[in-house]
């Protein structure tokens, strides 16, 4: 931010008053805009013992293979932004079974919220950023054309869950050294 | 945001191209930008059978009591952040025990991420931004001076969690007509 959305002047990046950090300050009315981490929200969309995955259309990671998430609008809860998201992507209306997988990304200030549903029928299709979708097993899955370290692990955890047959909320982090290696 | 933050010139409310939503976008420079919820973590904090409250030193809401959380930062994770407004605004330093609450309150776009935490000794003391903290068991809790609905509703949970002895995530909404109801 080099200029102050507020009154078009110059910001200064220093600590506040009361602060223990440096924000944007705006030099002429002073305004403090914060930067905060974004949310992305998406589902883990199951039919019977088979996961939703959308093949990726744009950037990011053309061509790779993602669960259907995005970042949540302002006016909507995360339940509603995770529903959205997998309308938009995958064409499909599951039914919510609750949070599932949140991850922390540190480095690039992004908080996934993943949550768990299912599919009465294997209705799917692609969505605008989607070149196909498709549903697989466990042992179907594409490792090798993940696009996201969050996808690889919040994978890896549902088919470890689905053989015992529980699904518990799981917390992840993931640091920038990992990344390379999705 | 009247004016881009990138290049100062002013910016107009209109659906991009591939969009279904307005955004700010700059007349000059022509950059999108999007406003999204902000994520409020923090901690319900437990020694033995006492839950910790804060009473507000700020605005809004002064004088009343709250969780110890606030706005998650840029480069932490949700659970770091977490036990760092519990230090700032309690002085106390919890072992996290898990995500417990999700509150989405879309009317604000704000999603408040609690973690249940818990101390091996009462040591809190409050920070800046706190006039005193406190220790509570259930039935002493201050319904009356409460902050916050995500307060009261997250406390109503612990309440109802603790006779039973297990503490499972809580997915929570607030309408907007809930809030007058703090
Ligand atoms: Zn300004
Ligand atoms: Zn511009």
């Amino acid at each position: 931010m080099t200029y102050c959305s507020d009154c078009g002047a110059t910001t200064e990046w220093q600590v506040p008053p009361d602060d223990n950090r440096p924000r944007h300050i705006c030099s002429a009315c002073h305004t403090i805009h914060y930067e905060n981490p974004k949310i992305i929200c998406g589902c883990l969309v199951t039919y019977n013992d088979q996961v939703l995955l959308c093949r990726r259309a744009i950037e990011p990671r053309h061509g790779l293979w993602t669960l259907p998430a995005g970042f949540m609008e302002n006016g909507e809860t995360a339940a509603e932004g995770a529903l959205r998201e997998t309308w938009e992507e995958a064409m499909a209306r599951p039914t919510l079974q609750g949070l599932y997988a949140l991850t922390s990304i540190p480095y690039i200030s992004q908080v996934y919220m993943i949550f768990r549903a299912t599919l009465d029928a294997p209705e799917h299709a692609p969505g605008p950023e989607s070149l196909e979708t498709q549903l697989f097993t466990a042992d179907q899955i594409p490792w090798d054309e993940l696009a996201f370290q969050t996808v690889r692990k919040t994978l890896t955890q549902w088919v470890q869950d689905q053989s015992r047959g529980s699904y518990p909320l799981h917390e992840i982090d993931i640091t920038e050294s990992e990344r390379a290696r999705v």
